[in-house]
């Protein structure tokens, strides 16, 4: 039976995505190799790499604006790290949004002062907080655009001569929205990028060479910049899968096709929400609630048992909510068919009938 | 045409793993979802880390002996910086081997003092320096147990009592030695364990707690055991065909039958290039040259082109050798089947013949 894929990440791909990396493991654009086994080195590689690098620009509206996009490792709480060991001389705003901007803070404390900019941690993170004011001293501004966990979303972003730093881990490629108004956006790959395995991070060059410490060279973004991302062997599947994916994205039409398709899933999920009198969203404010990421409730905890049968008997999938915050959540990146948020939404009706 | 692939790395994996990961990426274990889209804190995926955390250490001989085995990102060069970031705290020693000794030095400089214990710069690294005595104020001593640029690897190691710390990237898993002669060893995975994108770092939590400074969580091999090597989005796919990997390995015999294998397939190039009049040893020591890489180069440079012709028509593949030594270098690693060697073998005595 077809599932309909939910879950949070690593995520749903398109299927011709799977179907492609799946033959290139068997044998890569015919050469006779498994994609998994020839050299990063090898002219066929370095064209995968610099496909992938240069669709994931062009697809933002990046390319020859100052930016370098770069296939990294270990994911952005990595970037947690990376971005105050390169930024961060003295003091830098943090605006405290969820589970993951926390983690951001935390690493960022090592390297020198966090100024928390606003924090919506007093309600379990369940709104996006109002920026008041911004110190005219800070080294960058650090944003999480879309909070996984809870399921906000920002909507709009400080305008400021700081720089913007931001991780869109969970809704970068998903909305149209004006990229050249951060500096430095990185994101794990497992939503909407590719599988699990690689990190994008995309640089202005200019915002570097700032702070006064010895970067090793595998956390510098200058030397990464100046290897094309080939520091080291990089993790070439998931690049190659990622690159198949970002392709996959322009033949969509890019951002403003998919974008249109997001807000239709989520629109139609969003108000089956608050439409069914079983179920409360829990995110209250409208204007925070994620695209990407929409959490609910059941009011009644006695229905939730066969809620989670009749979910599986339709094949959702992956609608569990995350420990901290409980009911549900439902992840509708871009792969995700409409005609999945359609299952739901008739799953969460015939609960209704049922009752 | 069947590819004898001698790549240094990424390298050649057996056939069956390239199956079995070409299926999951379609049907994960008959779950109806690709090994791309399922939660890496799902049941199934938390079973295939334990299992391969649990296959690194069995296979080595290092089960329930203090060691814990963490599947990382970020390759071997991000290991030179954590290992100096964990367990330098004044002064350590290194041997310098190699193109990737060398860069291991540079990083551990950033973090405290490098004492080296011997280098066979001189001669573009081609042999084994020994190491003539061992300074008793070491946090630890450096090792690179094999060479794969030049090609030569260690056979002995120190007796000591201070910490040893081995990269192992391309000979770990190929031959049966005492392993529990290490503390930390650490391999990116391209070669004997998976395909890019992971790094297997095993070490003695012992060895752990010992420096003053503060370590990033990313960093922090500590909290990277506590979380079972899961602190965030492990790298799904790579960790999933390590382990199918560790498991043919366990299926061939272990460490002891596949030595076996790796020692025919050296002796019977190695003798080829000693007997062939027109091929010499890279490696003049015997007793330095690696089982894994074996490097040699043609004395009389106009054969060049012939033999490269004479290769790819026998569908001979990744032979040239690194841009610092020239000439070639077949690399040899576990999954290389000795009918692949008998191949070059065969075009080498063929030169011969046509010369």
């Amino acid at each position: 039976m077809k599932k309909h894929n939910f879950g949070a990440g690593p995520c749903i791909l398109p299927k011709e995505v799977f179907t492609k990396a799946s033959q290139a493991i068997i044998d890569f654009d015919n050469s006779g190799l498994s994609i998994l086994e020839i050299s990063h080195r090898s002219e066929a590689f370095v064209n995968v790499m610099e496909r992938a690098r240069s669709l994931a620009l062009e697809l933002l509206g990046l390319k020859n604006k100052g930016y370098h996009a770069l296939f990294l490792q270990g994911g952005a709480s990595f970037q947690f790290v990376m971005v105050a060991y390169n930024l961060l001389e003295k003091k830098a705003g943090y605006l405290n949004t969820g589970r993951w901007a926390h983690n951001a803070i935390k690493e960022a404390r090592n390297f020198g002062e966090v100024f928390e900019l606003a924090s919506s941690a007093n309600k379990n993170y369940n709104y996006i907080p109002e920026i008041k004011t911004i110190p005219t001293d800070l080294d960058y501004i650090h944003l999480t655009s879309n909070n996984t966990v809870v399921g906000t979303q920002m909507q709009s972003f400080p305008e400021t001569n700081v720089p913007l730093v931001i991780d869109m881990s969970s809704d970068i490629y998903s909305r149209n929205i004006d990229y050249t108004a951060f500096d430095l956006i990185y994101a794990g790959a497992q939503k909407n990028i590719g599988p699990a395995g690689t990190t994008l991070v995309i640089v202005k060059e200019e915002l570097l060479g700032k702070v006064s410490r010895t970067i090793p060279s595998m956390l510098d973004y200058q030397v990464l910049i100046d290897k094309k991302s080939m520091f080291n062997t990089p993790p070439v599947f998931s690049v190659y899968t990622s690159m198949l994916n970002l392709e996959w994205l322009k033949n969509q039409g890019g951002i403003q096709a998919i974008e249109k398709q997001n807000k239709a899933k989520a629109e139609l999920l969003y108000a089956e929400i608050d439409r069914n009198p079983l179920f409360e969203a829990t995110v209250p404010y409208k204007k925070d609630r994620s695209m990407m990421n929409a959490t609910f409730k059941i009011k009644n905890s006695d229905l939730e048992s066969r809620f989670a049968e009749l979910a599986n008997e339709a094949g959702v999938h992956g609608i569990k909510g995350h420990r901290s915050v409980g009911g549900y959540r439902a992840s509708m990146y871009n792969a995700l068919p409409l005609s999945s948020v359609e299952v739901l939404v008739s799953v969460m009706q015939e609960l209704e009938k049922l009752s």
